[in-house]
Parts: C-alpha cells; sequence; structure tokens
C-alpha cells in the first residue's frame, strides 16, 4: 500500500529535508526510522523540500510498504523512534497513483517577525529577530503587488533549476500579534528562497528603506538583485499541504 | 548604585535560578557574566528562585555596583556575554534599599498545556505535552475556589521551609488558544511547587479525574496526597513581577 505521512518538525537542527551526503535531513532521519520500523528499505517521497533550518507543521511524506501494520497506526510506532524534533502527525492510506509533488496542491508558510526591543530566549527557535519598528500597514500595500499570477523571478534564487518562475500566490497576510508579526502566504507553489526573499523585501518595506510601491518594480524587473535580502531561515514554517 | 534587571531565559538547560554547588543555574551565569562586564565581583539578588527546567520573561534580579556604565546600558553590554537562552529585558538604576524579595510584589506565572493528538516539536520546550482531552469550563469552574486568601498546604512541596503556607491569589484565569491551554495565576507570592501543583491538580479535574467541587476539600485537608502531582518544569513560565 501508498502510505502518506503529515511530518512535523524543528528544522534547527537539520541540514534540511532532502537527502544529502554531507548532513543529516528529516529525509534521511525519516527513511531510517521506516525502515527500521518497517523490517524493508523504505524511500518517502516528499512534497516540499525545505532548506536547512526551516520548520514544518504539515510537510508530507509519501512511501509504499508491504506492512500489514494498518496505516493510521504508523504514525505512534514511528514517533517512538523518531528524534524529540521530527513528529509525524498524521498516517494513512493513499491511492497508489499519489504523488504530492505531482498533482495540485495550495501550499502555505508562514514566516515571523520578533519585533521588540529585545530577544525572547522562548521564541529563539521559530522566530527572526528584528530590532527596528516595522510598519505593518505599509508591508501589507506592499503584499497586495504580489497576489496572483506572476513572474517571481525576481524573488527566486539565482541557483534555481525550476523550468518556469511564473507562480500562483492566492493569499498573503501580513498580521501582528503581541510583537509577533507573521507573513502568511498561500500558494500553488514556490520557488527556491522564495518566501524568504519576499519575507526579507516586506522587512525592508516595513522598516522604511523602500516603498510599498516599489514592489511593483521589483517584480517587473525579473531579476534577483531588484529584491531584498533572503531572511533567515530560522523565521519560516511550513504550515501545511491541501491537494 | 544599586540596579535592577528584568530577565529572561528558557530553563531548559539549567538547575534552576539559584547558585548551587552541583550545576549551572541562572543566577551563577548572571553573576560570572557581570563581574566579568563590570570588573568587579557579583552576586545579584533574585526576586524568584525558579526551579530547574522552569521558563521566566521577567524574573527579577538586584546588585550593587561601582561602575559608570549607565543602568539602562548594561543590559546591552550584558546580553552580548550572555548565551542565548538568558537574555536582560531591562536595566535600571533603582532606590539603594530595594530588595525585590522584602517588599510587596504581585508575581504572575503561566503554566502552559498542549492538548493534542501528537507533540507539536515547536512547542515542546515551553508546553506540556498532554494527549487526552481536557475540559477547560470544568477546569475554570475548580480555579475559582483557590482565588483568595488561603492556606495552601496542600498545594506545597513536602521540602518547604516556608514559615507559613498562607497566601493570596489575585486570580487565576484557565483559556485556550488553538490547542494550548493556559493556566495563569496572579498572587502575593508562591510556594514550593506551589503552581506546578495546582497545574497538576487542574488537569486531573480537567481529564475527569476529580470534581471541580473536590478542590474546595483538598484545600481544606492542607496535605500534600490530597493534591493531584506536580506537573511537569517545561511547561511553567514566569510572566513577571509588579513591586
Amino acid at each position: 500500500m501508498r502510505v502518506c505521512l503529515t511530518v512535523a518538525y524543528e528544522g534547527t537542527n537539520y541540514h534540511g529535508w532532502q537527502v544529502q551526503p554531507n548532513g543529516i535531513t528529516i529525509e534521511s532521519v525519516l527513511n531510517q526510522a521506516l525502515s527500521d520500523l518497517l523490517g524493508e528499505p523504505i524511500a518517502v517521497t516528499g512534497a516540499s523540500r525545505t532548506d536547512a533550518g526551516v520548520h514544518s507543521m504539515g510537510n508530507v511524506a509519501v512511501f509504499d510498504t508491504d506492512t500489514r501494520i494498518p496505516a493510521e497506526k504508523i504514525s505512534y510506532a514511528l514517533n517512538q523512534r523518531l528524534p524529540l524534533d521530527i513528529v509525524v502527525q498524521e498516517s494513512k492510506e493513499v491511492a497508489a497513483d499519489f504523488h504530492p509533488r505531482r498533482c495540485e496542491s495550495r501550499k502555505t508558510y508562514e514566516y515571523r517577525i520578533l519585533n521588540r526591543r529585545f530577544r525572547d530566549p522562548l521564541r529563539r527557535y521559530d522566530t527572526y529577530f528584528y530590532y527596528y519598528d516595522l510598519d505593518v500597514e505599509r508591508m501589507r500595500q506592499a503584499a497586495l503587488y504580489l497576489v496572483g499570477e506572476h513572474d517571481f523571478r525576481s524573488f527566486c534564487s539565482v541557483h534555481t533549476c525550476a523550468e518556469t518562475t511564473v507562480r500562483t500566490v492566492y493569499t498573503l497576510d501580513v498580521d501582528k500579534a503581541g510583537d509577533v508579526i507573521s507573513i502568511r502566504i498561500c500558494g500553488n507553489g514556490f520557488l527556491y528562497n522564495m518566501v524568504r526573499i519576499i519575507a526579507g523585501t516586506l522587512i525592508q518595506v516595513g522598516s522604511g528603506m523602500i516603498a510599498p510601491e516599489q514592489v511593483k518594480d521589483i517584480l517587473e524587473l525579473r531579476e534577483r538583485a531588484a529584491a531584498g535580502p533572503t531572511a533567515p531561515a530560522c523565521g519560516l514554517t511550513m504550515l501545511g499541504i491541501v491537494f
């Protein structure tokens, strides 16, 4: 059967999602725990190959197995074998042809900025600390230019291998709760570093370095150098995927 | 001059606040960083001697110094020398006779319970994970019996050295936001393990093990064995003190 896992993790201690020769990754830890549990070699296919240091509440991984353990029980058995910073939230059987990257989906990411005078030791894992006051209203105005179908080449790492840089952003909301500013973005897919470059650019807008209207020009220039810096990975959490 | 620090910390990696022979404590780290910074031996006096693993957003520490560094600048210089899990939020000069344990104060603590089916790796530091459904309304009813001036002997570790076990609880609120239940308690002082025993007892009420009205009987028995277990330290955060 084909099994689908919903995987939450704190990415601080990992070299990202994808298996790589030098460094422990979320995918490699999952593969090892699943292979040990099920007694057969398992290699999962992930929906989002998150970067080093990025967190998730709901990444999706799929694999095939001959096990007789019911699909929905695998999560409990697997969590016994996983480190504390990776927790499977759900396991279920899916159609044999389900592939998490080859079907339409809506992904939601959240970038969190801790905007206050001093660091908060309890929020240092999943927020990016930013000292200077950010104007949320300006960030909201700028965000509006990014909603819709656009060529996001300006908001994409030059190291991308994507065939096309056109993506659709369904929603892009900027909210403030206490001293945490959240940039929440939902789209049909994201380019390499796209959410972090959008966050870095909105931070420049919020701090007054660039005008909200300039984001429209940045988008039209289709050039990475036009946008703001890539915001640090620690502030980014993948919230979930709807297929 | 006498300087007062507001100190935030994640307590996970420390043997509590108070200096002790075996193990690193918040107080010992502060003393060393201050002594190095100011070039004179410093020993702070803390307001709350939090237990091992307990966190704080606003504990208070006081010390005397001959330094010419302005009091309000000490926080910035000190944070450069502190580990990432201890962050001074404010430093200011106070009256030469101010003592954080020998004056009237209101302390606020929050106990956070993550009440869901699976652990959340991003909330594992500052919440206590509890799998079974908790009924917040029952917990609120039980909490009402604890508000006011009472002899809290039942909610105090038998290892206490307190002269009296009478304390006043001004407010005790139970709230739920998403899957986090917060027990927020404000009082004129707390006995050894008092907040964690109150949390452990309210969890028993919320899970249906004991009735809300039983908390009145537990209080009147004045006996530690009558109350629920001491809830784990990781869920407890000291929020602040008002003098």
